[in-house]
């Protein structure tokens, strides 16, 4: 099946230029042919007034936690999961999960996100949503070493990696998903890190989220959470690190040096007031950061062009400077930094060769005139509900703002439903 | 001409009411009928899905400096002004500016916008446009005392009052604009004063917006900028101050003591890294304070539900607090907050009596599901692109997404037009 993507603005080698072409075949970007024959090819999308960039890549998710948005806000985070997370999250299903994760699913889509890092419970649901929904995600079971279903986890999140891993025309991959320093122990966190190198799986982490964290694990094992995930191994598999806000000039030399991976949250680090990850110095170094959302109940959205908004804006008054993190840098850690968290190869940049993982954003709306520079309108001005048109592996999911392949109606009725049976029990 | 508001969900008292209606005779509301007869309205709006609020308010803009959307980002305070701002607004003309108002206001309404304050040049060719459009306005002539236009500014300012104080309907309200501390002169200064008092007019400012401002205030003045126009009296004529950065607990006191109210615009204040106002804390105090997109240059958009977004997150993490400006407070700061600003005092809330500026907003998308709370899903989870309908002064100037007055191809093409023309001397 070939595609043609014809008469858009692409941005490619740092730069946008109008008028261009995209061929497709298959699962990848083929070619930008100058003058294409249109007749060589099954389908013709219309790129004009469009902005093609590299799919957008979510780089962290607890995408099923869609059924606790808006259920509970404004309050201490420990009063926030003891009171009414943990407890409705023991309350979960599979149905539950696999409703939300769709619904998530289809929200990240409409935003122009093409791939995903996730990191839950009944993960056999999520890799089935996946599947069925076209998108392309990376996922993990949550593992915690601390509660009574530590040995589960580690059973469930090999078995996910066996089932799963390079599954759904390759669309999936899968890794290994030790909570997080305050959730596990060393012995457990070594069993980890053994089954990773049993599977050639990497790891998908929360790391050095909040002040307390930090404190706590120094006081504990007399070192910083990164000091010590690095001395257990963790990173020697390959790590995904989510957050990393509290992080001193050590940490990062380690970051850099083991190649750990950031996903940065902005929206959810400011709405649980966790603080402000040190981005701009991560960048500076050479350390590989892209962009996530975090769960709904934390953000309480899946829009990553807003988060990739709160990236470009917040750390220029965190340092007060208002030249750190400029349009195009943001527009990096939305598409290929968030695709190098993933550990694709072949994703984040349109190139040929490349997967045809492709976001179209319509730049006809107000707020894109007058017109002088496109990255800076797309970093700054820019709205999720700009995104005409988004290819995951060749396929359009989403064609001029309708689903393709998702029945939206019946995903909002099972979300509504899956709730009402969730809270019932609560 | 009456209308009515059918089976809508209703913000009023705090709380938010399903299936109520609203009923608007002219340009008030009168009341919310339980039980209406249809064939009493001359048009009826179904409200089925939305969710009504009290018209949004922008308290602080720049507007026709859309113009200068996306030209120049990312850089040093003093350069962007120097080298690319302050040369280029040396070349805008009415007809520029009157083309860059219309497409900021179509911007502004299509993101629920009902009313907004505004400080630029050629004031006259705003009003024009302001009456025009149907929107509400709070103009003022932006006045610096060590420039050479001093004198025409504040005769031009005087006269904008004359023309168009409480004209177009009696959407359009003037007050005066000395622009700011560091551009002004202390006899300068003491003119606008005199000038307030014999107009009975109001005054809109910027104040104590970067630490350098204050900085130099006190090395100058000996005292804060806040102190500083207090003893000059500027705040005994009523006070509309935006941004409010760098504030200490004097400063506060004065602020709460002289009804001084703040135009909070944290988009502004984050990408010009100019830093965090206090808002907590001025809200805490009892400090009224409104939401403003600053100039489209520094922001890079007019989407006022954004400002509420990023108000409701960024507070947060800069005081470590998660409970600080929950969902209402930030609702409040959108609405009833922001026309206290502007100093309306029949509009922000909606009751019998008030004026008819109304904004609805679908809660169709998918970020609305699951439905646990309304308010925190219009704080945290909606985009401005979920407005639906807008009223102002009782006319309906969105309806279903769509402009009932604004010919939007016309503005877009306008804007480009000028835009061309501006930077075809520069």
């Amino acid at each position: 099946m070939k595609k043609l993507i014809q008469d858009v603005a692409l941005y490619r080698d740092h730069d946008v230029t109008e008028h261009q072409n995209i061929a497709i075949d298959g699962t990848k970007i083929t070619g930008f042919p100058e003058n294409p024959v249109l007749s060589d090819y099954d389908e013709v999308i219309d790129g004009q007034q469009m902005l093609a960039l590299p799919g957008f890549v979510n780089t962290h998710n607890h995408i099923a936690m869609t059924v606790f948005r808006s259920y509970a806000d404004d309050m201490q985070l420990m009063d926030w999961l003891q009171k009414k997370i943990w407890p409705a999250e023991d309350k979960l299903d599979g149905d539950v999960v696999y409703a939300q994760t769709m619904l998530g699913i289809a929200e990240m889509i409409r935003c122009g996100t093409t791939s995903f890092a996730d990191m839950y419970f009944f993960m056999d649901d999520v890799a089935r949503a996946v599947d069925a929904s076209g998108i392309r995600a990376c996922l993990s079971r949550g593992m915690t070493g601390i509660t009574p279903s530590a040995e589960t986890a580690l059973k469930e999140n090999k078995q996910l990696f066996l089932d799963w891993h390079k599954k759904g025309d390759g669309r999936i991959t899968v890794m290994l998903g030790p909570h997080a320093p305050y959730t596990n122990t060393p012995e457990y966190l070594s069993r980890v890190v053994d089954l990773a190198h049993e599977l050639g799986a990497e790891i998908h982490t929360h790391l050095s989220e909040t002040k307390g964290e930090v404190e706590n694990i120094k006081k504990q094992y007399g070192k910083s959470p990164i000091a010590w995930f690095n001395d257990l191994g963790i990173f020697d598999v390959g790590c995904l690190a989510a957050h990393c806000v509290w992080v001193d000039d050590d940490d990062l030399d380690i970051m850099l040096q083991k190649h750990v991976r950031v996903a940065h949250n902005p929206g959810s680090n400011l709405k649980l007031a966790s603080g402000f990850a040190p981005i701009a110095k991560m960048l500076k170094k050479g350390i590989t950061v892209g962009l996530g959302t975090d769960g709904a109940s934390s953000n309480n959205n899946l829009d990553i062009v807003e988060e990739m908004h709160l990236a470009a804006l917040v750390h220029k008054a965190n340092t007060l400077d208002p030249t750190v993190i400029p349009a195009e840098t943001a527009i990096n850690m939305l598409t290929e930094g968030g695709a190098k968290c993933l550990g694709y190869t072949d994703i984040g940049k349109l190139e040929a060769g490349y997967k045809a993982d492709i976001t179209l954003v319509d730049r006809s709306g107000l707020h894109w005139y007058p017109k002088h520079d496109s990255l800076s309108l797309m970093a700054y001005s820019a709205n999720s509900m700009d995104v005409d048109t988004v290819l995951v592996n060749g396929e359009v999911l989403l064609r001029h703002k309708e689903f393709t392949k998702l029945d939206i109606e019946k995903i909002k009725a099972e979300a509504e439903r899956t709730k009402e049976k969730l809270f019932a029990q609560i």
